[in-house]
């Protein structure tokens, strides 16, 4: 599948709810090529990811998941009440709440893995949490979800299965060492799919020269 | 600029020696809509970048680079020699001393900060080193690298500087808070810029369904 490279970007918007057809292998190599694409320190890649479509094994990272869901999406429409963004936030919990209700009936679910023993951490030791590990193995992710662009298919990325992480290595046959580090599920678009996205401009995210400075 | 989205990933490489010709501001200003079109955590965009362009800034970050460059080289010809890799990686290192050399003449070297209190790093708390926070912050920066393919601009992503993170907050006049998790230089290419890559495939990369697994 052709697209254009700011096209898809500009359209990668989260898509959770999604229809259950089957995707063809051939498609999802496509998505897998292009996360194997990115770049990673030392060009070590050291990640690795689970192609999850067997019923049972996404049974069960649905019970996971929703396990974390439920009560985080009570307390994130607690704390939307009432905020002038509050209409759009509750949008976003529906479809946060279809995408776990139905998370066993999608027809893939990445789960991307990162070992940090292949990997050069240079902000380790800082006196701040370290996200550096994450520079050789986001990148792959957002390649791939690229790539859904391309192929018509929705996806969003999550993190929330990490407050269970030992569960997950445990259905999934992950040995010590590895890392949870995002779940992508993955399917063709229940209604609209990806498309035009809001987000803050280089005019407010940008600065030259100077934390203070102003783009452009 | 119009590419298409695989053809950018899929030669998007380490391009370390770059023409000092300045890059109009326009050109910059898609690179930069490109990372702004990244996703984030809540759609919180907790990042933001800076664009170094003026020649003392530059050399401060030359200074501040070159300082950990020197010696991490020195390890890494002394990790490489002997082994079956060993042409290859002195190539690698040669680009990198280049890059290091010649860093203050860059056109422009985008430094990417990300502050963890608008985030939420579900693995915060795991019995690892946690990396979720680059979840909301390197799909930026990939955005960003492949908009530099569409722009006929190199880059690379170096996280260096980590090792002196209070410098080049000083530098720069960042305030607490904020952590500095990749620095991309970017220029027109010296040589060949960007081009086809080698990198593991999908049938070493990916598994279906357990850790063990195979793919396809």
């Amino acid at each position: 599948m052709s697209i254009d490279l700011y096209d898809a970007m500009s359209t990668l918007r989260a898509v959770r709810r999604l229809r259950p057809d089957p995707i063809p292998d051939a498609v999802l190599e496509r998505v897998l090529q292009a996360a194997c694409w990115a770049p990673t320190g030392g060009n070590q890649q050291p990640w690795k990811v689970l192609v999850i479509t067997d019923p049972e094994r996404k049974a069960g990272l649905k019970e996971i998941y929703k396990a974390e869901w439920d009560p985080y999406v009570v307390n994130f429409l607690e704390r939307v009440a009432g905020t002038p963004g509050e209409e759009q936030w509750r949008k976003v919990a529906d479809s946060g709440n279809y995408l776990a209700e139905h998370l066993h009936e999608t027809p893939a679910i990445l789960l991307f893995l990162a070992n940090p023993a292949f990997m050069a951490i240079t902000d380790a030791k800082l006196d701040r949490i370290s996200m550096v590990g994450g520079g050789s193995v986001y990148p792959a992710v957002q390649n791939a979800m690229l790539a859904c662009v391309a192929e018509g298919l929705g996806c969003t990325l999550t993190t929330l299965h990490c407050f269970r992480e030992d569960e997950v290595k445990e259905l999934l046959g992950i040995p010590d060492g590895w890392a949870t580090v995002g779940m992508v599920p993955i399917g063709y678009p229940l209604l609209k799919g990806h498309g035009p996205i809001t987000r803050k401009p280089p005019s407010v995210m940008a600065a030259r020269d100077n934390f203070d400075g102003s783009w452009p």
